[in-house]
């Protein structure tokens, strides 16, 4: 009798384990229970629809829900998954009792709310589900001024998108520079300058002490401990929180960056239970510390090994050095695993080399700089980090260094790297090679 | 006493050997010849001024005459240095007898003149020197059809440049496709689609046979073996022969590929010498054969090898993986090491794999698609080549691939790679992690 796989949540770690456990299984019963009305759009699209980079929101749907019918995944859409019996293998699925063979959890996340007065108003915006964003945008035409709160990955989006729309937007955030879990801050002071030139308002090193309404529930403002700032819309871009109750009540066990905790099969703690994505934590392959919150590619992946394993195939998944790349400012900023704060604070010893080049020939149109900051591991020189902030050409590069670190690769190994030189693509010194000369230099090589 | 170290030659080679030098023995007394008006000029840039893609040929210009002087390096212009002596180590300049302690041979590369008859009629083109294309350039608003004759990396330029300046262009080569010695067909054809879009007249399969001129030398036509072709102007950009007669006139061994044997340090077979750029050949890191032609970053990396080792100091050269990439037709095209056509030429076995990804989000405004085909070594799935064209990203996906090959990257690690996604700068999907992925598949994995 074929196998039913059940599937929770309908995002990028959802979709792709139900895609995969067909692929491995064509036989299997595919069902996929999500609490939206859609799956399988891209959510990380929207700040581009806010921000008028993108004229509409229909663009971010990547597949029709006939599809999926067509692909043999029976998806239910606006349906809660409340009670996992990992025993008896069933679901409680909108108050009924559902068996399944071998079950995939990708609950996602959520954002960690603001814990202050005016918390609970209902005129706040978390940016994540498409209809819920429709609805927002609608109103982003009268807004005069926004408050972003915290400089994560998605406030950097939304702080540029918002700037991008005329909107007046401040930017609050707890810590001294923008995504300083990620980032040094000379690094993301060339983002923060052109926010300034942009006509942002950065408040950092501000906490958030009171969001403010009226008597409609909207916001008017907020209260920090730099001051009031006037404001009618708030938006939430606070650190991604692992969904895990429904999993945690039937005992999968979660771990210590909150996540449930998998092996590389992504296997959960319970025999027959899987899960995927944003809801999970997974080792980095420098430091071994659990990683959470990374990014719809990531998820995907997981899906992938999460669905391929439920159906009875085998793929591992690998330890993560964290590429990572976004828009933010007039830049594009990113990199891989540690800055030099967070190694420093991790205990982790490095050497560093820094170095700016170009993404062109120098005289040819667009020609953008591009600043490289390597850190690597003393005596063997191989690479632990990256940053890099400029024009373009920072996704590829990230996959690169990720690799890189990932596979051993060393500074003497980037040094000499060899380079594609054309004037409309290519600089004749590669910026990755300057910043890896720079730091053998001083180390007096 | 100061060492005298003379180059010979002012293009990317010499001159990255004349600074690397001085930086090595800053007391040194550093000399360049060179026979033209001018050094440290990029003249990769030159058919992009061809094609208004510059404004023009002033930017190209690197650094002023002033600025070597107060790096302390001696430049002679328009001088010619008909004789070397490695015994006395002498230079014969312009007449006079010179002598040097360390002489670094940057002589360079010439076309393969076409051995056709007309082949010396004087109104031929042959792209190389800015001053002789500065002129040349004031001659092309009145061009009305031009024949470029090879469809090698200057010949896509050319093609493509005198095609965005509105004039007839006919490509003539002997190939059956563009760019035959690095890429195979299905992937040249992109390039070649774009062209006929853009009204290229595509000759391949096609051989040179007489070069028409009038009674003024100009050029009025060509003659093929598919016919004649009516044309004003006729572009030489058939394969870069390296310029070693200086040289191999005093002893200094040529090897299989036309260019100086150098060794890592980039000494030639004669004590005192050294060599780099385009004059020289380098063993390719996979194949082992003598490699010759390559980049001006190539020809600048080499330069401060032999410049630090002229100089008295210690650098090694790695062999080359050859990372290119260009602008042809609307699009652009690159790679690593071999194509499916020349392993199998070279006897070099391998598996295959290729898949077509997109630059950014699908929905993001200008996502391009990227075909990526990778080549591995059977049984070790070690990367031994790529071939890649797409909208953007080629450089640098190519200066990661090449690394790969050079440090034994294989086909699992990049189908499990991590990427970015973002989607103003990548897609769920990597585009190199789908073709790898294409290649497992292909194997039964």
């Amino acid at each position: 009798m074929a196998q039913r796989i059940v599937v929770v949540g309908g995002g990028a770690g959802g979709m792709g384990a139900a895609g995969a456990a067909k692929g491995t299984d064509p036989d299997a019963q595919i069902v996929v229970y999500t609490e939206f009305e859609d799956a399988a759009y891209s959510p990380c699209g929207i700040p581009y629809v806010h921000g008028k980079e993108i004229p509409d929101f229909e663009r971010l749907f990547m597949a029709t829900k006939q599809q999926y019918v067509d692909q043999g995944i029976d998806i239910h859409y606006e349906t809660t998954v409340s009670a996992i019996d990992t025993k008896a293998r069933t679901l409680t699925v909108d108050g009924r009792t559902e068996h399944y063979d071998k079950l995939v959890l990708a609950t996602g996340w959520w954002y960690d709310a603001p814990k202050v007065p005016g918390g609970d108003l209902a005129g706040i915006y978390y940016m994540k589900n498409i209809r819920n964003a429709m609805e927002w945008d609608k109103k982003f035409d009268s807004v005069k001024a926004a408050v972003v709160h915290e400089a994560g990955p998605l406030g950097l989006e939304i702080t540029t998108a918002l700037a991008h729309r005329g909107i007046e937007v401040h930017l609050v955030d707890p810590s001294p520079w923008a995504m300083s879990m990620a980032t040094d801050p000379d690094i993301a002071k060339v983002v923060e300058d052109s926010w300034e030139e942009m006509g942002v308002h950065l408040h950092f090193n501000t906490t958030l002490q009171e969001i403010l309404g009226d008597d409609n529930g909207a916001v008017r403002g907020v209260v920090t401990s730099g001051g009031e700032i006037a404001c009618d819309l708030f938006v939430v871009a606070t650190d991604k929180v692992p969904s895990t109750t429904l999993g945690a009540k039937a005992g999968i066990k979660v771990g210590t960056a909150g996540g449930f905790i998998v092996d590389e099969t992504m296997a959960t703690s319970e025999p027959g239970v899987w899960a995927a994505g944003d809801c999970i934590e997974v080792p980095h392959g420098v430091s071994h510390i659990p990683w959470q919150g990374l990014s719809g590619s990531h998820a995907y992946s997981q899906g992938k090994v999460a669905g391929v394993n439920a159906a009875g195939g085998k793929r591992a998944y690998q330890p993560v050095f964290v590429p990572w790349g976004l828009a933010a400012g007039k830049w594009f900023v990113g990199g891989v695993s540690f800055s030099e704060t967070i190694a420093t604070a991790l205990g982790i010893p490095y050497v560093m080399g820094k170095a700016q080049g170009i993404s062109r020939a120098r005289y040819y149109p667009d020609s953008k700089p591009i600043i490289v900051k390597l850190l690597a591991e003393p005596g063997t020189l191989k690479l632990i980090g990256a940053q890099m902030v400029g024009g373009e050409g920072i996704k590829e590069r990230a996959d690169f260094l990720a690799m890189a670190v990932r596979t051993g690769i060393t500074l003497k190994d980037l040094a000499t790297m060899e380079n594609v030189y054309s004037p409309p693509i290519g600089a004749l010194n590669e910026p990755i090679a300057l910043a890896a000369q720079n730091a053998l230099s001083r180390l007096g090589n």
